[in-house]
């Protein structure tokens, strides 16, 4: 049985917030936080590139669906960055706390890339999607590789 | 430095679709994304708990904000119970599976409190928003104890 729900969400996302930490009850909680939000923003991620990439067939409904998911997940992970949660079960760079202005641009480089992708997807063109994808791909990797540990 | 960055999401949710299993690359990466996106509501859910209690001080925005969030990320981890996804790090009951049609109640009992929890936090009257708070969390309950093993 499949079973369409849909929903609108109408949301503001507190990102950078000063008093983020006052948010989590402690570090640990922020940096699950952090790990699950980015880790269901790339499960609808990777769906909507196996479909931009030939793996999965071309699904242009699913692909909308899951790039307006993935958008929203995009916003969510920055305010989970509080301070004191750089220790613990985390490969999250000290240079995040001391560069925050570089870190912060690099997650809007992130958010901005995702909500192209979103933009995109409604107009079902292949090489398109593709390409915003490749983009959104390369945002990941710039901060992943700047900013998170081997 | 708080920037409040707001963003519309219209977006559809596949609630136990069929076909969700073929959306994970394996059973575990389905049970840590149901686990992610419950925690990721549960976060959200919890702030708004607080100030309802009093343990944080009201702030309508705050709530409105995080009520929001948490309604969308309650349509999310119904489509992760696939099959094969009873097994592994999860205390999700076998009746999850033998009782689909009740196990699918108990989901929309939960994403139909929490989206009334959503309205009722526009009206900004804590009274309100504190009984939606507690169906809410009735919810929650009910599923948990029928569903999860202790």
């Amino acid at each position: 049985m499949k079973v369409i729900s849909s929903f609108v969400l109408v949301a503001s996302a507190l990102v950078f917030s000063s008093t983020a930490s006052a948010q989590f009850a402690k570090p640990e909680d922020a940096i699950k936080y952090r790990k699950s939000a980015l880790f269901v923003m790339q499960q609808h991620f990777g769906r909507v590139g196996a479909m931009a990439n030939g793996r999965v067939p071309f699904d242009a409904k699913v692909i909308v669906e899951n790039a307006a998911i993935a958008e929203s997940m995009s916003k969510l992970p920055w305010a989970a960055f509080v301070e004191g949660s750089d220790q613990g079960e985390t490969r999250a760079k000290p240079e995040i706390w001391t560069e925050h202005a570089k870190f912060k641009e690099a997650s809007e480089k992130m958010m901005g890339e995702m909500a192209k992708l979103s933009v995109v997807a409604k107009t079902g063109n292949i090489d398109s999607i593709k390409a915003a994808v490749g983009a959104v791909g390369g945002s990941c990797k710039a901060c992943h590789d700047a900013y998170q540990k081997k």
